[in-house]
Parts: structure tokens; sequence; C-alpha cells
């Protein structure tokens, strides 16, 4: 323990992190995997350059980003001597918060560039990054909006427009590009910002004793503090978590100061929509907007983590049982309902009228990924997997050109058309969003996605995922190489190889065996190997040498799944998935009225079911088809007879990824059947 | 046939409405009934008294109607002589179409006058027709709305400000009211006020082409038409028919006008809301707000009657076929999306999310009395009989005090306090309505009952419903007296007694066979009767006398039925019916999570069915009970897991009328269970 953590630790500030589990950084997880680079490909060459056009309002025919234009129009007011060849006068364009856009287009570049570098990438980050630096203000401040709509009224509207959510993305950006570039110039410009940010809002007597409207600033500061060591990040992070929802409630003051309507004033969720409603320490179910809910709960599980807080952790734990039990489909979509892309209430799953935002879930593997910092346990990352393989990547398309903010489960194009209460449910992914948070979400995560795979604790390295890769890890005081080879999600063998200097080295290798397995077998070096089993993780100590192999075949069966009984909308029906993967019906294979399809089982197992590689279907992927039923038309027109037995014809079912659904002829999709 | 109407089947204005089943007046039957009377009883005692005060703003803490107000104002700024005791600078109040809400009142009042003379109520009626009167135009013009704000706008809004929609229910309760009372100052005051429209609105040149935003007029006219038998009123009516959707579309042609926005440009409905996208003979599907629809199509089956138009009966058969074939829930409720209170698309029948206003099915029951007028057809009755017992009735509770705009088939509290697509939907009766249209609306129908029993065709009398009363018509020439006496829908019996002045006379007497009934034993004077079908009514030919009796008993066992499997709502359940009524489960009766709930039939049958007549619950009821089966909660917290058999225990599932829930204490409620 060195002596800037003694420090904070007597302080009660952080606590030793050697005690949680760390993950392994990007820059020492190298992926090659069969699934996931194709898709890091993807928004490496499509994602992160379209982006860059939209952002520069380059893109045809869409509505101009305004976003750089922002950043120029407030450097130019900052700096008369600049000159970007348009008048400054032009205004600010977009909505408020449009500059997160950039934050998030230069982290996913960032995380790109670490896997793959590119001069030309890079030199466009500098150069915009140069830009942002030129319209900070002389005491740090760096938010285009009011730089551009006039100073006087920064800080003025935190619950709803977003300047402290913007900064967080810089900050989650800024720290990203640092790490990945080692240039300091835009983490010294936002911790600038943030210094100000810390002079007009915290606890003290003469500050404003607000908090972000849209959550994200705390993580980011956490983030920004593992870098800086500087206690203030870590102090201004807690005190956001801290003071939010304290009474009297700021959001409340702040309305009224400005005379403001408040939206949710007619809901039930009013102030809770932020998770401004009542002290976190007091907030044990999820509700409110799913996104800021799990960015919020993300930094928490930080600053408990850091601050060892009993009550934090066990606010963390309740609300991630809350969600992962009673409020989390099968998807790892979160956000029932479209009214406020919130949370609803405990087992309210319906699948079509759903939100499901891709933000969300990429927010709760966020939340996930801290928990599992907090204490490594299988459910973390079971439902970090669920997500990745499932809720996430089915916001985009297999050739990442168009995106889902909404993730239904069960669609019917005209029920989407015609019923306005699914008009937000799309059955085509779309090319661009004027709130364009989902693609460079997506990006983000994507990119980073190494930093997900392993973790170290004490002298033990983790596996949660099984993404073909190499990483490196400093264990017993040797640097580690672990080669993880697979076709995972799609087979069932994951093979990890060792690199050890020397003589090898004294560790634990620890996997998760996933929660949907319920059989693996282990080899190493060709023998049955020991393992102990913790929380969800196999352990095998021992002396580790170079050329040491672990051969592990997880029992990788279809399963059929049904949800809680209390769950209204799943009565009677089964979802299927297989290891990690979430499977769903499609119109294009399985003809019209999917609602009106029985999977027919018997003993728990259907009739002649059969799995199949497909390489040339939607990229690749293992298909599932067995005899269900189907039931006939009425021979009548009636809508409503006396209870008859059903009539059922044999049906043969074919289902894909759900990740991977609307690929090709849109049309009807469930992933929940009758069983 | 007379003069007149051979001189209008000449013009091809009209046929001969004695091919037609033309309704026994409400003048000619009187209603004593174990299951109606009461209701009437509540109608007359609570709710017209109610409404009076309301449209006199003298409800406390409600907020006030200003329709009387209104009209007060009209009337000192056309009559500088009249003081009421304000300033007439008070201006209007209320919603656009608040006359409407008079009207109603006037024709609730008329027909309750009808079999329960008031002076006090005639009296405050005719001083109202007084305050009225007063503040016509000269040119006839009565629209409180325009007269206030500014006549140079009038007829400028047809499409939303309900101008057409307020005469269209003032001409209706005219006509009540002359046919009431034989006073005729209402009847020709707005028979001058259509003569105005009439000048002004119209297919020749220099004529506004339109028609009415909200329909209503159109069958109002014919009503009218009914009794002045003048040609031009019938003309009007059909010219609006005739005209709506024409191409140029009047109210796109007048949005444009008028630069206004229109509400509906983003729907899929769009000029459909008004069910003006297209003309009328071209509309073979319900679409668009659903009151709206079956006024509509009310009026179009009139025109059709009475000018034999088959593309327009054709056009109203096909309507008829697809509301209840495709779009009508169990109860009679109509209008399934909130969004609009409109149609949305076939076998679409949300139970918890849907509209069902109670004016949709009071207007279903409408165009139900006009279909039969063309051909008597069970199916007809049928329809009218469900809206009656179910849907219509439980728009108002039992001590007629409180109301329903929307019908639920489903409700979890929960669910419509947090989930916002099912805010609309309330879990108790509500006071009453800023847009009161249903308590009127209710008023109305249930008022005017009598007129919905009987009909005479030729030498036939119908009964199309099984309502305790007398009544007389002509056939053969001689005044006809039956009286039925019956405790339906509760008991199976149903007893006809004749009453024929001198020896008799020869005609068919004809009885429903109601759809819901699989078998019945019919008796005349003790012996079992000859009888022929036909469309769905038992036919008795003969020679009738003073004393003849028929008794009829009906086969009314307990009914499980199922919806067609193109509906997906009902996936997978049931619905329960006795007779013409419809059951639903109530958690005060079988606790929560009704969802949990499974029939458990066995060949059809549920275990230990039991029917009760409890009648000291809900006003007396026949209750239904039996012994099926409820989920248990699952060992863990797990919201998923691999498919299990389930578990099941032993619930005493009881079930009362659907009209009848949430007169207790308030909580879950559902029509459909699990099989």
């Amino acid at each position: 323990m060195g002596i800037l953590k003694r420090r904070l630790v007597k302080a009660g500030l952080t606590m030793d992190n050697s005690q949680f589990t760390m993950p392994v950084s990007l820059g020492n997880v190298e992926i090659s995997d069969k699934f996931w680079s194709p898709f890091m490909e993807r928004v490496r060459t499509e994602v992160i350059p379209y982006q860059w056009q939209a952002l520069n309002d380059k893109v045809e025919g869409a509505e101009p980003s305004f976003c750089i234009r922002n950043f120029k129009v407030a450097a130019m007011m900052t700096h008369p001597e600049l000159d970007y060849g348009f008048d400054k006068a032009i205004g600010f364009g977009g909505m408020v918060f449009q500059d997160s856009d950039l934050a998030k287009w230069i982290e996913a570049a960032a995380y790109s560039l670490v896997w793959r570098p590119d001069p030309v990438l890079e030199k466009e980050t500098d150069d915009t990054i140069d830009i942002i630096c030129s319209a900070q203000q002389p005491d740090g401040y760096l938010d285009t909006y009011y730089i551009i709509k006039g100073l006087d009224k920064r800080f003025s509207n935190l619950k709803d427009n977003h300047e402290l959510y913007c900064l967080g993305h810089f900050t989650e950006a800024a720290v990203a590009y640092f790490e990945a570039t080692g240039k300091r110039k835009m983490m010294d410009a936002f911790i600038r910002y943030i210094d100000c940010v810390d002079r007009h809002i915290g606890k003290e007597e003469g500050k404003l004793h607000g908090y972000p409207g849209h959550e994200i600033l705390e993580l980011a500061l956490v983030r920004l503090y593992d870098v800086t060591k500087d206690e203030k990040h870590l102090k201004l992070a807690r005190y956001f978590i801290d003071q939010r929802g304290q009474s009297p409630l700021y959001f409340e003051e702040e309305t009224k100061r400005n005379g403001n309507e408040f939206y949710w004033k007619d809901s039930y969720v009013k102030y809770q929509y932020y998770q401004a409603g009542k002290p976190v320490r007091d907030q044990h179910i999820a509700e409110g907007h799913a996104v800021r809910a799990v960015y919020l709960y993300s930094g928490m599980a930080d600053i408990a983590r850091l601050t060892g807080d009993d009550t934090l952790i066990k606010s963390c734990s309740d609300l991630w049982e809350n969600i992962t039990q009673k409020q989390m489909y099968i998807t790892g979509g979160i956000g029932q309902s479209a009214y406020g892309e919130a949370f609803s209430y405990d087992y309210d799953l319906p699948n079509d009228t759903v939100y499901a935002e891709t933000c969300a879930s990429i927010g709760l593997a966020f939340f996930a990924r801290r928990m599992l910092s907090i204490a490594p346990k299988g459910s973390f990352a079971d439902v970090l997997e669920t997500a990745l393989y499932n809720g996430i990547i089915s916001g985009m398309s297999l050739d990442g050109k168009s995106f889902f903010y909404v993730n239904p489960l069960e669609v019917i194009p005209e029920a989407n058309e015609k019923d306005r209460i699914r008009r937000h449910v799309k059955g085509v992914r779309q090319k661009w969003f004027a709130c364009a948070c989902c693609p460079p979400n997506l990006a983000r995560i994507i990119s980073s996605l190494g930093s997900y795979i392993y973790s170290v604790k004490d002298n033990a390295l983790y596996t949660h995922l099984f993404i073909g890769s190499t990483a490196k890890a400093q264990l017993s005081g040797k640097e580690v190489t672990v080669k993880l080879e697979t076709s995972y999600p799609w087979e069932e063998k994951v093979r990890v190889d060792f690199q050890v200097p020397g003589e090898g080295a004294k560790f634990d290798y620890a996997f998760r065996l996933p929660g949907w397995c319920r059989s693996c077998s282990v080899e190493l070096n060709g023998a049955k190997a020991d393992y102990k089993k913790a929380d969800g993780y196999a352990i095998i100590s021992r002396e580790w040498k170079s050329g040491d192999s672990l051969s592990i075949v997880f029992d990788m069966p279809v399963n059929f799944v049904e949800a809680n009984p209390k769950v209204r909308e799943n009565s009677g029906k089964l979802a299927i998935t297989r290891g990690p993967v979430v499977y769903c019906l499609e119109e294009v294979d399985n003809g019209k009225e999917l609602f009106k399809i029985h999977a027919d089982l018997e003993n728990g197992k259907p009739h002649n079911l059969k799995t199949a590689w497909e390489k040339d279907l939607l990229s690749g992927i293992v298909t599932l088809s067995f005899t269900g039923k189907k039931e006939k038309d009425w021979p009548s027109d009636a809508l409503y007879r006396p209870v008859a037995p059903a009539a059922l014809e044999d049906k043969l079912i074919k289902c894909i990824p759900y990740y991977a659904w609307t690929n090709r002829n849109p049309g009807e999709m469930t992933v929940w059947m009758n069983k």
C-alpha cells in the first residue's frame, strides 16, 4: 500500500484497492475472437468514421449535428483571433447535451487506438481536442451550450440542462485518450473544468448544493481519480453521491427558483426520474430513467468500493438484485416503460411496449463490471455476458450502419404502426438519431471490450468472459500471459494457454462457471483438473508454468426457459437460450402470427431439436430448429366461441440469435413463445 | 304508402319503410323489469338531477360546466333586454362542444318524462329551452361558442370545432322532447338552425362542401325527418353521408385555409380519425375515433335503409362485420386504442391498455338498432344485448354516482399508476369528467331503453331483448298488447302474455333466439309451441287471442368462451359468460395476481361449478364459483429458470358480472383468465 492510499484509507476516503477485483486494462488485452473481432472492426471501420462525418455535419440527408461547429463557435467567442471560416453569430445548434456526442466519439476513438493504432484517426482527435480546448473559459468552464448562449445562466438548471453530464462524458473520454496515447492536454483541460465545478458546486456554504441531472460524472470522476490519485476528484464524486436526494430536494428548489414547469410532476416517479427523490442510501428499488439509474449505480458502486461504505454497498446490492431479479428482460434489456425511458415496477416486463434502450443495457454492463470489482461473483458476470451477447449488440445492425434505441422482445409491425403505445418500437434499425446516444455508446463499449474480460484480485487472475484474447497481468510479481482461444458462444470449448517468465509462478487462475451451464469438464495439460468452486467461479491454485494449457468444455445444450409466474406477460410462455445467446423467432423463417406457435415440449424437450452452424447466414450463427405446433385458423370468422380443444398442426420452427434479428426481411419477431 | 313516401321513393330518396323493422316507440313501451328498472330509476333520481346541478355550475368541488351560463351569455348578447344577473362580458366557458352536454341532458330528461311524468323536471326543461331559444340568431344560427366568440368564424373549422356535432345532439333532443311532450318550440328552433346550416353547407356552388368533424347530425337529421317528413332534412343527411371523404378532402383544404396544425398528421389513421379520409362507400374497416365511427355508421345505416342504397348497405354490413368479428371486446366494448380513442386493427384486443369508451358501446348499440331496422337478424340484437348488459352499464356505478369513460377488461392498479400506457385506465369510477360525454350518454340510452326492445315489420312483432315490459303495437289493424315478464338475465324463463282486441288477430310473433343459447323450450298456453327459425329469431305465426301466453325457457348454462387464436392477447385464455352477462374475477374475491389463476377445465367443464343468486351482493347478482388452480410462487427469487412443471394449488374462484366490478374494494380485475 503506497503512501497516498494509506493516507486516504486513514481519512476514511478510500480502501485499499488490492482487496478488490480490478479489471486488466484495455492496453494489456488483445482480442482475437471469431465472434467479437468482426463487431470491433465494424465499429472501427463503420461506426467511428460515420459518427465523425455526423459530428462534422457531413452526412448527406441527415439533420446536422452542429456538435463540432458548436465548439468552433465557442472557441471563436473565447479567442477572437480564431477563424474557422464562418461567423460565430451562427449560434448554438442541436440538443442541450450535444457536446456529449463528441466526447463519446473521442472515447471510442481512444479505445480503438489502443488496439489498432491509426495516425489519421489520432491526428483528427488531436485537432479536435485543440478546438475543444480553445473553447475553454479562463476559469476552466467548458460547455458550449452556455458559452454560446450566455455564461450567466450556467449551473442554473442542473436538473435538465446536462452540463455535468457532458462533463462526465468528457472526463471519461479524456482519461481514455490519456491512457491510449499518453497525451494529457484534454485531461488537463477537463481537470481545470472540474476545478471550476468544484468551486461552484459542493456542500460548503456559498456553493450550489446540486448534483448532475443526468448521472455519469460520478463514475467518471472515480475513473479520473484512478489516474490522478488526486483526492479532490474522489471527494467531488462522493459529494455528488452523498448529496443526491437530500432534503430539501435540490431539483425542487431549482425548479422553484427558475419558475420552470416540472415535467414529471404528474408521474408517480417524480424526482425519482432522476434518482433524486431520496438519498441514494435509501434507494433499494431501481426507479426512473434507466440509463441515468445504472450510470448512478455504477458511480455508487465505485464509491462504495473505494470507501468501503457498507450502507452504500447494501444499496448497490439491493438495486442490483432488484434489477436482475425483478426488472430485467432475459436479453439483459432494462427500462420497461417508454414514458421516461424508465423502470416501471417489479415483474412488469411487457415484451412489445418495452423500451430496453441499448444504452441502458450498456449501463447495466458498467454496473455489472463495478459490482465485479467489489466482489467476483459469477452472477455479476452472467448479467454482463447476457447484456453483451443480446440486448447490447441487438442495438446495431450486422453491417454496423444502423441502430436501435429500443430493443423489443416481440414485434408485430402492424401494431407498431397502428397502436400508438408501440410507436417507439421500430421493426428495423434506424440510420442515426437526433438524440444520438446509442450508436456512440455501442462504439465505446465494443471498442473497450478488452477491459471487461479479465480481472486481478490479490494473486488471482479471473476470466469473466470467454472471448478469444491474449492478456498480460502481474501475478506473483511476474508478468503472466494467458491466451484464450474459443469459438464461444457457438462452441463449448475454451482453451487457455499460459506463459510465465522463468520457472513459473504460484497464483490462482479463476474462470467463471456460467449460470446457464449445468456441467463442464476441465482438463489441465490433458488430465482432469482439480478446481474449487467459489461464487460462480472455478479456481485452480497452483504453480503455473509456461506451456500449461487448460481445456474447458461447457455443456451447452439448448435451454428452454420460463419466467417467474409473477411476470404476467410471460405466463404460459418459454424462451430459448443456448449458452449466453437468447434466441428468437422471426417471420422470415416462421411465417406470420408467431403468437399462434407452440413449442410443444415433451418432458421438457422439443421434438426433433437440431442445432446447425450456418456460416453464411447473418454473418455466421448457430440456428436452432425443432418441430412445434401452430394453431390452425378457426373454420368460422367468429371472434368468440365456446372453449374447444385447439386444432394444432405440426410446424417446423427455426430460431436465430436475438441480436441478429431484423437483418433480413423485417417482420414479426418474438423471444417468448407459447409453451 | 302515402303520397309523400311514394314521391320520395320515386325520387330515389327513400324506400317504403314498411319493408323495414321499425322500433316500437318509447311511448308505447312501459318497462317493469327487476334488472333494468333500478338502473332507470337511478338515472332518473341520480344522474339527471346531478347533471342538472353540473350544467348550472352548482356541484361543489367540481369544475364549473359553464354550459347553461354560455347560453345565458349568448342570449344576453342577442337580446340586450335580458338580464340573468351577471355580465355577458364574462365570455364563453368550457370546451368547444360544451353546448352538447345540455342537449344530452334534455334528451335524457325527455325520455324520462315519457315513462315517468314529472312537472318539475318538465318546467326546468321548458325554462331551459326558453334560454336556448333566446340565444338563437336572426338567421337561425345557434351555437354559443361562436355566438360569444365571434360569428365571423362560424363554420370555419368543421373538422374540430363541433358546431355540427352540437347541432346533432340538439336535434335529437328536440325531437325527443317533442315526442315526449308534444311541445314544438325547441324543434322549430333547431329546424331554423338546420335551415341556416343548409344555406351555408352543401354541394351547391358557393356553399362550403363540408360535413361534421364529429358525426351525429346525420342520424339526428333522419330522426327529425321521421317526424317532419320534410325531404330537405333527409337530403341534408344524405349530403353529409355522400360528401364525406370525397376528394379533395374538405378537412385537408380547411386545415390549409386556416393554417392549422393537423393533429393526426403523424398517425397512420390521418383523416380516417374522422372517417373522412375516403368516401364512406369505400369504407369497409372500422377506423378512427370509435364514437365518431359508430355514430357515422348509424347515420349511414339510416340513409341506407331509407334510400335502399345497396353500396351503402354493403359498407354498413362490412363495417358491422369488421367491428363485431374482428375488433369488439367480448363485453361489447370497442375502440382498442387510447390514442385517438380509436379502433386500431383487426384482432388487436388488448385487455389492459384498452380504451372501450362507454360512449362507443352506446354508439354500437345505436348502430345495432339501425342494422336491425334494415333487417331483423339475431346477430345484430345479440351485440346490442352484449353491449347493454356489459360494456355500457359497466360505465356507471351501481349507485349512479360515478362513471367510467374507459372500460378495461384487465386491471392491475400498480400498472395503471406506474405505466404511462395504462394511465387512462382507472381502477375506480370517477365522479364526473371535464369532457362529460359518457354520463349523459348513459342517461339517454338507459332512459330510452323501452324503444330498443320491440320492432314491427310488416305484420310481425319482434322481441329483441328480454326486458320485463308492456308494449302496444299495431298489428292487423289492431292495437295488440304484449306483456313480457322475466327475471332475465339471472333466470332462464320469459313469459309473454297477449291482449288482442275483439276476436283476435293474425300476426307473427318473433322473439330472438340468443346467440349464447344452444337450446330453448317454448310453450304456448301450456303446450309445446311450433315455431320456425329465421335469422336468429323464432317466429310463431297464428291467430293470436287475448289470454294467449307464451312461456320460453332459454337454456342458460355457464359458458366458457375462448377468443379466435388471431387475438394475441387472449392466447391460452378463456372468459366466462352466463346468458348475456360476461363475468370477471376481482381481487376482493380472489386475491392478488389474478393472472396466476387457471380455470383448470376438464372436458370443457370446471370443477365444482356453482351458481348462486346473491340478493344482497352488488344490488343482487348471480355469482359463479368453481375450483380452479393458482400457480404457486417459486421457491427461489429467480426471474428465469429452465422450464419445469408448474406447481399449482387448488383455488376457489369466484366470479361476478363484469358490469358490477369495482363497486366494492378496488383492486385487480380480469375478464380473461388462463384456461
